[in-house]
């Protein structure tokens, strides 16, 4: 909408189409997340979703978006889950006469590879499928257009790097690292406001865009509540980055001033930083609010795994700022620092280090 | 939905991107089509659309799909018209306090270049915009979610050959031809069947999908009820195709077989099938049917512009069955073959060419 276009989020897609480094097939990290998930969401669905209140109020379709879904196959089992879940909510309430139609909303920024997304659809799926390219940091739908909102690791990016972190002159300038995780507090401030705005107007948009008994689904990475930035799995990832790009810099393959002028605009919340936002915007009851610990594949902690992982999702971002021809000497060296790590690692593996949220529109 | 994605639709997309083969840069054309029909559907909606209704019985946002809408820009400039009207009709009603928000569904096969498309959205546009792939021949959105509906220069397109064009054995058989505008009456009465189908299936779907007083307005080409079908515009474009093709075959830089086997599947309606089809429906009021002469740009006979429309409109379809060596060369033919034809075009242009169609759902 024309209030909101004016704005220029920036975006980072992940890889599109479907090649060895595609985020198609590095993203089983986040579906592995996602699993850990779905048997919550089946239950969140079974106890909260109101089908009587849709059923008596309404004809319409039950719409569901899932906002930042990138290019897929996640976002269809995802959605898949869901559906199955609403249509068994319908059949045990005795509405399985009644059973909506299902329309999916798949939204991701205009960069997002949405030809690949529409290519790899479900041929059999239940649902009338549409896409919505735009920034969910903006408005996406119509007032009260949607019943439920899924969003699965979008919502740590940031809809920009923290100005302050970019100035020579200001506390928060983050030389030699790019990211906050084991910076000065100045920075990890910086990074913590600019995510509370963002989560602000996110919120802000979704309370509204969702019917009243509507329900939003959000997992991201998180870190328990008290925990140290510099101990999350995702901060410790960025570290090892930080640390090869350093290197790169050292041996003259790419410029210091690049390096402190790079910073990774991706943010680890708490639940208690969530539950203050969203208490604050008020739109929405706390369903669930939890740090989970995703069930993680054998070879998650393997180096050559990681590196494919950290490529799918960052080769975008890195590329716009250093250029391409960085990434297979990047991804060398950061696979062999993740063997550094790997110790440190494993201990924080076992934390729980994603945050899963259950929303309701009151 | 699962009940047609079983069915698989022949697609023909228009040339993506925006080079200057593209069919952003060449479909002036359908624009200039669409702009023949402007002041007309400003006069619909002024006197058709029931506002209070909508205004009455939901809060929800007025809803407009484009059908077949390729890559833009005439898709964006439709859109935008239709809104600006729909405003208008507000406004002069007394409900400007209530003017609906607006979603538009751009729609086309999920081989559209949706990614260009979606990078071409006016920055400043007045509707929530999302993109819908599939073809609409089957169903595209939940039942009664729509309020407009919109298709300009889609409709002549068959979902396929047919078949009986391809046997040897048919009296169908269309040899040495790649069209039924010259043909004889059975290749012509196949494609008339296979049309009825078409619209058939169409109306069926946009039946269930538009709300009851919801508007469909639909641009296409068209011929003058009784007229031959050889003298449509678009049947001798085809035949110029046509001629260039065989005379290729003949000097051996392709196949009679190939020349033989290939038919373009594109339809020119009448006033009077179209209105037996929707009578036949029974689900729509006709209230508008009208065959149209756009008001063409001075260099619309202009061989080498109407060579690189053909192109934009017709090479996805050629390069699938022919391979894309033969472009350039095909391209060179049409547009000396097309001077030979220019007195014949010339008159036809000055007929009626373009069939508009305004329905109601009841």
């Amino acid at each position: 909408m024309s209030n909101n276009t004016n704005i220029v989020f920036e975006s980072y897609p992940m890889i599109g189409g479907d090649g060895s480094n595609s985020y198609t097939k590095n993203s089983y990290l986040q579906r592995a997340g996602a699993n850990a998930v779905k048997a919550i969401i089946d239950d969140v669905i079974s106890e909260k979703l109101d089908v009587e209140k849709k059923n008596s109020s309404s004809k319409s379709a039950f719409r569901i978006a899932d906002l930042g879904c990138s290019v897929g196959p996640n976002t269809f089992i995802a959605m898949q889950n869901i559906i199955d879940a609403v249509q068994q909510k319908y059949q045990s309430q005795g509405f399985a006469s009644h059973m909506p139609e299902f329309q999916v909303f798949f939204n991701d920024h205009t960069s997002n590879d949405f030809n690949t997304l529409f290519a790899s659809l479900p041929p059999e799926r239940p649902y009338f499928a549409t896409g919505v390219p735009g920034s969910f940091h903006g408005r996406l739908f119509p007032d009260f257009s949607l019943d439920f909102v899924h969003s699965s690791f979008a919502l740590q990016w940031l809809s920009k790097v923290p100005e302050e972190l970019l100035s020579k002159n200001s506390a928060a300038w983050n030389k030699g690292r790019v990211h906050y995780a084991s910076a000065p507090d100045e920075v990890a401030q910086a990074y913590t406001v600019q995510f509370a705005k963002d989560i602000t107007t996110f919120l802000e948009g979704r309370a509204k865009e969702l019917v009243v008994g509507g329900l939003m689904v959000l997992n991201m990475p998180g870190i328990p509540n008290g925990n140290p930035h510099s101990s999350s799995v995702t901060g410790l990832s960025f570290d090892i980055l930080g640390h090869c790009l350093v290197d790169m810099a050292k041996e003259g393959l790419i410029s210091e001033v690049q390096v402190d002028s790079f910073n990774v605009p991706i943010y680890v919340a708490s639940p208690k930083e969530m539950t203050q936002l969203v208490e604050r915007n008020g739109c929405f009851s706390i369903e669930r609010m939890e740090i989970t610990q995703p069930k993680a594949r054998d070879d998650d902690l393997n180096s050559q795994a990681f590196t494919m992982h950290l490529r799918a999702g960052m080769e975008g971002i890195i590329s716009k700022h250093f250029g391409t021809e960085i990434i297979d000497e990047l991804c060398d060296r950061c696979c062999k620092k993740h063997e550094e790590f790997i110790g440190l690692l494993e201990s924080k593996c076992n934390e729980g280090n994603q945050l899963f949220i259950v929303l309701k529109r009151i």
